[in-house]
């Protein structure tokens, strides 16, 4: 059986913030099948994850692109959860329900060596898998414990604390007993961390003139763990208002994504006195702790200590948008696009 | 007996440059004795250390000085070896050689709690113990072991490199096996840090328009280890050149310590992808490895493969000029003024 495969790709390298005029929709005729000893396979997409981080794949140049840059008018890799159509490896069968490395389109055909696992969804929504249950919740849960080591009691900030990421460190925190404060970019985020999310407190960071005061205002004791997903002057105010031996777990620098001349410039010498750690980390370095951390989760997610919070756009063309609306903070938790039903 | 006890002070809070002007010479009457129960203990200094995070304490305000900050016109700690004059603390007597906090003068009243213990100088001059085997010693020891946790073989750069502690960190570094390169201020100091201290390479900073392309230069495998005594551009660059899970002791920031809006720009999204971490440390935090640290210095010390660098200006007078030569270069090594003999 043949059909057509549409899928998502860019027109050019974006270098700028993302325009909807920097994506096209493409199709590909695709034989659903494989050789049968080929080891491809071709996996039918249910849903893609849409990460602020792939913007710097699309760029003609980025510090993350020694291994991935994105090619114009190729496919766009990324994790997803789909089902197996034909699978030339023994290891996969049609109609198997799986998760890892797809495309942002509605079939994924995989060859060579591919990043793919069979999914036992342990009664939760296959999206689950891709977000809270995958890379986004091992960023968070890896980035908060292994990176930051918190002790209870301790301060912690978290920036773009409505994302995919921000929202679980808050609530891993709280969890573990820690006191949180959340930044965000509206009056309706605040609100929902703080009443849905039960974060100590948050705030609109666009109603805020001077970082260094705002956190003075909402740590008078200091910030122990910094969870940083912006860089820039949020970066800056943190170390400023640190305690002695803080952490900053460097996860992302939305603020530098779309504009590389803005840097953070913090003090240096605060960094020395008050001995703080700045340290970048990536969730596929602590894959050796991602049964740990899915059997915790999927533990308080049973007791309903802690909440999925997804951001589910539908059907392939969402994408460019749902992408784009990442850098205007349309979303609330982890932005997912639905591409098929199961 | 009483006598006059010479001292050096800040006039005023130094905000800018430290000049010759902002510095006096202050006498005060001292009697040579103590109350038998009352713990007070006076030191005959003999050799006082000089050291750049000094001037953090002179400012009217930094980082550093949730600890100490110097008063103007009285005296002015700083490590140093003595001999002990008088003593109302029974594990002391009169003409141990000490070592610990004593002040930039002829004599330390030390009362209440002080930091101070008996010196068995193993053979060495005294003044080694507040140098190499002291707390500069301890510094690019902890630093480059604790901090840095090196790799035979890896890449490391040190910055201010004929300083007291940056010379220390090259010579371990390069004891333990490391590919060493130094930056410093002059061609002597480049000729100094290649010929007589074997680093592999090193370079003039003021000779370099564009520390990128140098340390490339230098790095063309990139960097693992940044050992940081100055922060700005140089760190910025640093982290620019460095490797994946590359590691940057924050030790010091020159750069900073005169220009307080100075500041390094570090590509935070380098940091993130390639997994950086930055780590402000001090030395006193480190104070359970310092028997480890003086053995295994000594040891290498008469083997004869590390070197105690050392500059020694003469006389309690010479201390502001010391003290402001090291932000002009002028010291190679540990900066100490000898204020008398033994």
């Amino acid at each position: 059986m043949e059909l057509t495969n549409n899928f998502i790709t860019i027109k050019a390298h974006i270098d700028g913030e993302p325009k909807e005029t920097d994506f096209e929709n493409k199709a590909r005729h695709l034989a659903l099948s494989v050789a049968p000893c080929s080891n491809d396979i071709i996996v039918k997409n249910l849903y893609v994850s849409i990460d602020p981080y792939q913007i710097n794949r699309m760029k003609s140049w980025s510090s993350s692109q020694k291994a991935t840059k994105i090619t114009v008018s190729i496919v766009i890799e990324a994790y997803g959860v789909g089902k197996v159509e034909a699978s030339g490896n023994p290891e996969f069968a049609k109609d198997d329900l799986v998760v890892g490395l797809l495309i942002w389109g509605e079939y994924s055909l995989l060859k060579g060596e591919y990043i793919l696992r069979k999914l036992d969804p342990m009664g939760f929504s296959p999206s689950y898998h891709i977000g809270i249950l995958g890379h986004s919740g091992l960023t968070a849960y890896a980035g908060f414990f292994e990176v930051c080591k918190p002790k209870k009691g301790e301060k912690v900030f978290v920036s773009t604390a409505c994302g995919s990421v921000g929202n679980l460190v808050g609530q891993y925190a709280k969890l573990f007993g820690c006191y949180v404060v959340g930044s965000a970019g509206s009056k309706e985020k605040v609100a929902f961390l703080k009443e849905k999310l039960r974060f100590d407190d948050a705030f609109n960071y666009k109603e805020e003139t001077d970082l260094k005061t705002t956190l003075k205002r909402f740590f008078p004791d200091g910030i122990d763990i910094y969870f940083d997903n912006v860089g820039a002057e949020m970066l800056e105010a943190a170390v400023a208002n640190m305690n002695f031996f803080g952490r900053v777990a460097a996860c992302g620098v939305t603020s530098q994504y779309n504009d590389a001349g803005k840097r953070c410039a913090p003090d240096m010498e605060g960094v020395v006195y008050k001995r703080i750690k700045i340290q970048g980390f990536i969730s596929i370095d602590h894959m050796d702790i991602f049964s740990d951390f899915v059997s915790t989760t999927a533990y308080h997610l049973h007791a309903g200590d802690i909440q999925a919070i997804e951001d589910i756009s539908l059907g392939l063309k969402s994408i460019p948008l749902a992408f784009i609306g990442l850098f205007h903070g349309h979303n609330i938790g982890k932005k997912i696009v639905k591409i098929a039903d199961e």
